[in-house]
């Protein structure tokens, strides 16, 4: 990741995906491994303007994903249905614990 | 709030806080009012470069704050010491249920 990007993006009022991660272990090291290989495969989506993953400061085994879409059918119409969404999943979800809530934002007030 | 700037703002390593923010009644309007009053107060704070409020497409009681800050300490010895802060306060808490946690992430891996 080479966090150039910005987590959101007013062109066209796209949307914001908005999950916080919680992982099931202390050594972050292969999850950020694994985030090396993921983040390109959900940047690459059509629709997908940018796409970013923070360290919670208070909370080192937290992460904040924020990806911006042109729109929600372009994340679960589009990425969830497709072979990167697999590998993605495959990729990552072992990592966490609980399995997160992912809430969907629209453009600012 | 005009919607013209971006939650993330990589110069120099900013962090961001973030805030969901459940409502306590389905009337938003008061709501949106003293929004309309309370963002210029965030936004002029010293470290502050940029905020914005995105409503939850999925809850229409929850909102999304994002705030870029040059680091942690303009948004909690800074702003939450200034008379700004108490205004801010005085305008906002009353609508939230339960009063919301407030998380800082660090800068994009």
């Amino acid at each position: 990741m080479t966090g150039t990007e910005s987590s959101t993006d007013h062109r066209q009022g796209g949307i914001l995906e908005v999950a916080v991660l919680d992982l099931r272990g202390r050594d972050t090291t292969a999850f950020k491994t694994a985030l090396s290989e993921a983040m390109p495969l959900i940047r690459r989506q059509p629709g997908c303007r940018s796409a970013e993953l923070r360290p919670c400061l208070e909370n080192p085994q937290r992460y904040l994903l924020l990806v911006n879409w042109a729109d929600v059918a372009a994340h679960e119409d589009g990425f969830r249905r497709s072979e990167d969404y697999r590998r993605w999943r495959a990729l990552l979800h072992g990592f966490y614990e609980p399995f997160p809530l992912v809430e969907h934002y629209g453009p600012p007030l």
